[in-house]
């Protein structure tokens, strides 16, 4: 199919953007145009020259031009997808929303999706997607867009809340990871070898990051003996692959032994890595301290790391667009552009993805934003019944829910009271009340201001 | 995979059986054990006994034995999978469900699923039910049960009201044949030839016999603008394949009047066979008199020509099992056996079927039986949602699902009051109090004594 | 309490407007002025000199001012309550609502709710509805808002769509009549006397005019055993008080028996006149023909009555304010005085009323306008829990539900093509399809152009 | 009305079996029989006596009798109301309640409704309300039961599971002490005196002892900004009426400053004491060590304070039965009889009660007990809709309600894993892994072997 138009919004920290391009690249079944929006327009600038020189590659099956919109409605009109993945704020900030807590005792892997450090970020990519979602409902109210910003629920409540005809869904690869865990559980048990994850198939069922599957299987074999078994024999000491880096050394990697000890309290798979398990459990499980993180062996990412890593990456898309280091191609395993084939009718997909609460998971608040599996066909993404989870996760999902409306609701109304009220809220925030109001104190950037 | 272990209830009325012989033999996955039960056990022996000729001929892929079991619970015992498929009372008494009401002017089509013959047949099927359920909560509760009797609705909500554990579904064929005129569509629109009915990608909802589709495509292309130019060109004379038989000389075959009078009307896609559908609306639509039934070019099938053809299955049945005529091996394109496959394991499947609302149609009432579309993987069915309908026809839909609880609730509890008042409420009964209550009185055969 | 203002909106036609001066004259706590807005303004200026006039007189016991205001924005500015009671066009209209359908085999015994004219009345009434709901927005939006207007539901219905946050209840005194009926059947068969309709405690649920009664007392005595007597004495040829008319000479009276029927088949009391409920039903049960009505023992109202009847009111009106006839003052038995008295914080009150369903009736959908009970107490009207109706009842109720939902959508949206297959849901609508779009047409006076 | 057979189920504590014997003494218009099962029956037998001499004095103006039961089931034979009021295992087991868990830092001031404490009191608590529901199903499946045992909802949910077709409500008089604090800042704030607190409206909704007031009047005044004023003045230092005792002193009483801070934060009403309110938060909020609970200005009441009140009042009852004593006539304040009176009939009351949530709080989860506003008529209770709390509000709320689920599935399937797992989602439970583990082993009294 030729002639697609793709509105790329945000993208100035390379990576998806370059995933994007990867993928693309890679599909012959689509052609067409990238508009590329950013906010540093320079960086939009960039991504264009890396992806119109990719596109000249040999090597590349398919044919994409990458232009640079001077505006959001440039970069909209018209488009049959959008793509959104930016980064509300810089990391200085972001070095508040996970540093700032831990002088209260508050420690965070990621600090990006609840706990204090979600809350903020939601404060203030919020208004954000307030603004992208009026501009689509104006631009391009048909267009399908595809959101991987965290905080993902938030957002893609936003997306909804303010124009509900939207065609939105919140893409997240943390199921995938567990797939692949469930694959090596395969072979360890059964010596299965080479399963891809895709053919591990599940039902999935939660929010971003804190998502659960409560049935797996490969083939006739049932998984959730098989896991058992692994759990039972890897719970103590954690389980590491090859493929991934080691926890020690690895600020993204971790044993999953916060994943096994879920498993073994609620007899269903965590389906997201420990760092952000660990962040929706009470803080004083998984997090309570640098003892019992390191016992739990996961890691928590300081921003001085993501501070340095990216000074990389910018270093690596001048090299990029200046040729001077050759893109180096090859599939993600992300599954955005599967999505989109799947929309244009190329074939069904069935994957998990964020949409508001139709049914699909009865037992929660309808239109929250939930992570089940769906069924892609053309123009069309229709949520899989999920049926329900124990009583003890229900619940523990459910606040977060509760937590994730009340900070939109917040931010929506600029109302700061029901901001920290709903903070106060946060498993995390294990304060008496006069710490909690200063720790919100502390971290707040003027966002009710 | 070996040794599956299927128990198959009824059949003696052949047709089902034989397809499902046909089916298993032709599939080279499956291999195992089917364990016939009726209660006319030498139809039962009949069928063995063709079943195991069968699986000697060399054009056949699987290897499948052929039993005959003594009891109910015999045939369930260590059970995969139950079909059923009953023949509810005799043809005689059929009769009177389709005949008797004509002295009232009502004419029914089928007289299977709604209407008064509906209701009368659903009135001694369910206790049917009722001893089916309970002995597959005893002997079978882990195996899945596939129910292929009329009427079809009625019928499983009884399997989940005796057991909500059972793991059953409910399979009807009607929504393939729309598949199918919607691949005719395409070709005389488009100029797409030999798409098959599974390539149609349909957004179904609705219940069983009375089903909508709400979105279409074949690949990118969406289906509904070209089935409404279809549509516009054929309503007024109506459209009828080479493939099956005329509405004039084939009492199953219509010219889909019905169903494009009613896309005209709701701009949704009617889903069944024009003579089931016409028997979900009000009496005078197209059921008025034998003049609107012809202009509507559909017939009455009489229940003296399925007398016939029973005589005639039943002789070819001896001449099968005699070996006096050789079993015309074909598929059937029911679903049964692919559906068996993918619970197995071997691959998953998106298919039209029947089971209590969990929230695939909100708008419908929780537990009632409806037909969506559902994800078949490993030991799972998962409805997908659905959406809603446009509220003329969900009002229409849920008169009858309120009318289907009313008859299972008045047959659970021998209620004859309950049972005259919902036969009241059927569309169907377009008559005055006296003729309505001298109508159930003639057709009554003595179901709630 | 004094300086309450109440708008009054409508009113042209007298009749309710007199009964709102009689109720605030005779009650003593609330003193306070009446706007009065009417687009007849010379009718508003009549009821402003006769309220002005009846002030005066020295059996009145409370100090209330009438004013006209010009514009409906002047009327709303500053209101506490506000009461509407509008006639949607004239009496030559709703000619054609009721005589029309006649034509075509369909009668109405008031032609105002359900049924052709309902649907007529209710296409031509949203419209001045939507305007209403509006300005009350803006000009009054914490007032709490009294509608008299019919068709009730979908009245009521569209002030919420407009203006979600109304405070707005429907008020109708057809339970009431029922409450009396069953202060009839204690005396009759216990020899209770003197029992006022208030003290018949009922539980009431439905819509407007198509209400049911599932629990009712007086003291310690179930009136269900006492009203099951009652109806087996006279259902067979009818009950009449000496308070009200003759069905035969009273176009508002009759004899009770399609009530009486209607408990005998569904074991709940419905509440409402004959000539109300015989509309919600399907065409032949009690419409069917002269006969038939004549055999049930209630009237078709013709509107030439009605006008004669208007003639009439119009003159008293004139005699009225020119003093020539005393204002005859007497408690009308309505509750909307009450009401107000219970909203100012003047004593509660439990009673009947239409509001939106938020889970007063839980089996039927949220949003819809039902009928149940509701605590008033200051400054706020809170549904009490009604249960549910037996299923067949349920059936009929949501199908008008429904009915009116699509309805109002089709007012809203101007979908002409909608309001139709609407209209040919309802249950008087038993006409076959070139009928019914004949029947539309002449019925239709431009209301979709 | 006479004849009136009350069961009368524990009351071996005295308190409330005195409180009923008092408040039938007092009420003219109920005369009949209480018989008393208790399985101490020299406490049944006691009461009998005190109940009997009570009867004969001239004070008295009701006759009641008085007789002990052999049997649970002969006491409930033919009962028109059954009260329970049990006490759960002993102080000296309810000690461990209170007191083991202050070894793991959580202090908590009752210990019986929710925290550690309130677990384990669920946990011995519901294997006897299994056995009295299904004793109520068996002998009196048509008397009205009144619940005073705590814990509240699980007791009530244990009824309705065991017998879905109980007519049962659980009473607290938590709302009342609320509706008196209420009448106090009217006092003050607007100098309105003598108002009872049965005058004061108030809406309803929550769970009990973590029951809240979302609306409030007094005649026409709205309570919320005079309690608002109250509050700002008082919350600093707390407020104590001469009525009640003092916080030092008195270990039911509080200054309110709980209650004060919630309505500062959330913008509602708590309608309970402090010392309930307190142990529904996060563990550092009002409960985090002795210093806390001291500067909130409440109390932890100490097992062995009760058990010395318990000797005093054992004794006493020898007293009474003796007749070294006169009883000491006064109306409690409960509410039981009154609403024994609106159920038979003798005037309606509308009044807070535990009940199954059928959609008067539509944001709570179905079937969960909750707390609102009903109205009591003859035979008959119906919830008010009482509307949604404030989102972090609805979220605590919420937590409780599936923990308490969890606690009664627990104990029905015997399954000590799933109790521990719902222990772990107690907001008290502020432990990490391990100490949790410890603690709720410490506490556990082989209830689950």
């Amino acid at each position: 199919m030729n002639g697609i138009n793709i509105a790329y919004i945000g993208g100035g920290s390379r990576g998806w953007a370059w995933g994007l391009m990867s993928d693309l690249a890679l599909e012959p079944a689509l052609c067409g145009t990238v508009r590329l929006y950013d906010i540093d327009m320079e960086a939009a600038r960039e991504n264009a020259i890396i992806g119109n020189r990719l596109a000249e590659r040999e090597d590349v099956v398919s044919s994409w031009r990458y232009e640079v919109s001077a505006s959001l409605e440039k970069a909209l009109a018209g488009a049959d997808f959008v793509v959104i993945s930016i980064l509300p704020g810089s990391l200085e900030t972001m070095a508040v929303d996970v540093h700032t807590p831990e002088r209260y005792g508050i420690f965070q892997a990621v600090g990006d999706t609840v706990g204090p450090g979600g809350a903020m970020r939601a404060f203030r990519t919020i208004p954000l997607y307030i603004e992208i979602a009026e501009a689509i409902r104006d631009h391009a109210p048909d267009a399908w867009v595809i959101n991987y910003t965290n905080p993902m629920s938030v957002c893609t409540r936003t997306l909804y809340r303010v124009f509900p005809g939207i065609k939105a869904i919140g893409n997240c690869h943390e199921v995938f990871g567990t797939q692949k865990l469930l694959a090596r559980a395969l072979e360890e048990v059964k010596g299965v070898q080479d399963v891809t994850r895709e053919e591990i198939r599940v039902n999935v069922l939660g929010i971003n990051h804190f998502t659960w599957i409560t049935r797996a299987a490969w083939r006739d074999i049932d998984l959730f003996p098989v896991y058992e078994a692994f759990v039972e024999k890897h719970h103590a000491v954690g389980y590491e692959s090859e493929q991934t880096g080691n926890w020690m050394n690895d600020f993204f990697s971790s044993a999953n032994r916060v994943k096994f000890d879920l498993f073994r309290r609620y007899g269903v798979i965590a389906a997201a890595g420990d760092r952000h398990l660990a962040e929706f459990c009470p803080n004083r499980w998984y997090l309570k301290d640098a003892e019992t993180v390191r016992a739990w062996k996961f890691s928590l990412t300081p921003v001085a790391w993501r501070l340095e890593n990216q000074k990389e990456r910018l270093e690596k898309g001048r090299r990029l667009a200046a040729g001077l280091e050759p893109f180096a191609l090859q599939e993600t395993g992300e599954e955005g552009v599967r999505q989109m084939k799947a929309l244009l009718g190329l074939g069904d997909l069935v994957t998990n993805v964020n949409l508001p609460n139709r049914g699909q998971i009865p037992s929660l608040p309808m239109g929250a934003i939930v992570e089940t599996n769906a069924l892609f066909t053309r123009d069309s993404v229709t949520p899989i019944q999920s049926g329900t989870l124990p009583l003890p996760v229900l619940s523990m999902v459910e606040r977060h829910i509760r937590n994730q409306e009340g900070i939109v609701e917040a931010t929506f109304t600029r109302d700061r009271h029901l901001a920290f009220q709903t903070f106060l809220n946060d498993p995390l925030v294990d304060l008496d009340l006069p710490e909690a109001e200063a720790c919100f104190r502390a971290m707040d950037q003027g966002y009710f201001d």
